[in-house]
């Protein structure tokens, strides 16, 4: 029960650094070794393909990636709002835990329209480091297919 | 306390089981004798008709509904999310729990465009048995109208 | 972690007086004294303008809200349907929590379809009051500009 607390309490963290657009500590969710981050559509999911949207096996590439966010984007164009729902610890060993959960990430451009962005789920293992939770692998599962994935924020 | 954590559980395992397409493991989350799902328009409810868009009053009546349904559709034609929140214990006694939640189901159709299915709440009432949660009651209270519940999974 | 689970039933409590349109017992979510309930545009928040959609500052200004509201809809138009995630607390007090949240709310007209009414973020000072918590402070930041505050139910 607390370790879900715990977990619910990190994926409200990593929610609210997007929809804040503090994405500068955005890597900072990731563990600083051999951490993995991966937008993949579920049809390649389902049909064992492996081509991701986006992928990145390393903070250093996860940090990258917000520069170069952020040097194409003097200011955001558009706002995003995280709900994240369903938190489903699966298992929890030794190494650390298996959970799922399911997201959708609204999108509000400067015209005032909200709509559906990407609907999806996450994948994650989640390990404790000195005391606090990082996800080691996060692998994000898309339902939504038309996700413009070259200057997009991480969902 | 832990009761609304194992209840928080059982949804996020009702979510996933429709959302990953896993639809035969459905109907165990009700109790084998004498179980009740119906999805029912929030117009019904309100005017006191009892109308359903859907009814079973066992556990077998759900499981030839997934028959139907697998019938009917080769493979799915369209990917379902559950948003499930709020989930909120308004009573607790001998018998078991009165649990109300509200939720969202997205739907991605295979051209990749995500779009509202269904909102409305879930009216539950919950049982232990055996040492599992299960529901012996379920009532969707849909406040979307344009429902197409004949080949459609369950909510 | 039994402060967030009274936090959180505070919000399904809330979502729920607003969706089955109890509105009556809303004033009571928040403070007798000196409550304040806010919306207002994300986009007046980070320029630092004060303007809001809609500013109350006591619970008779709130109680006001509604008259006005029943007064204009003999029954209600629409259909909202809150769902409020990653509710996180930021710091604790002798005062008090300070919590956010985000929320999307839907709508569902008589016509039937479902859309979004309106997405964005709580943030909420609550206090502790005769054993109950209360809204001393409620600003509903909204990322969607189109919301027509004159006969809207509160968010």
């Amino acid at each position: 029960m607390e370790v879900q607390w715990r977990v619910e309490r990190l994926h409200s963290r990593y929610a609210a650094c997007i929809d804040d657009d503090a994405l500068e500590s955005w890597p900072e969710f990731f563990t600083l070794d051999a951490c993995r981050y991966e937008i993949i559509p579920r049809e390649n999911v389902e049909r064992g393909l492996p081509l991701a949207l986006m992928f990145c096996t390393s903070r250093g590439m996860l940090v990258d990636r917000i520069v170069s966010l952020r040097e194409a984007n003097i200011y955001p164009q558009r706002w995003y709002r995280h709900i994240i729902s369903n938190v489903l610890i699966q298992s929890v060993d030794a190494d650390g835990l298996q959970v799922q959960s399911n997201y959708v990430v609204l999108q509000t451009r400067r015209t005032g329209q909200t709509e559906i962005f990407s609907a999806g789920k996450y994948v994650d293992r989640i390990v404790l480091h000195k005391g606090e939770l990082k996800f080691a692998e996060k692998r994000v599962v898309v339902d939504t297919h038309r996700v413009d994935t070259l200057l997009v924020a991480p969902i």
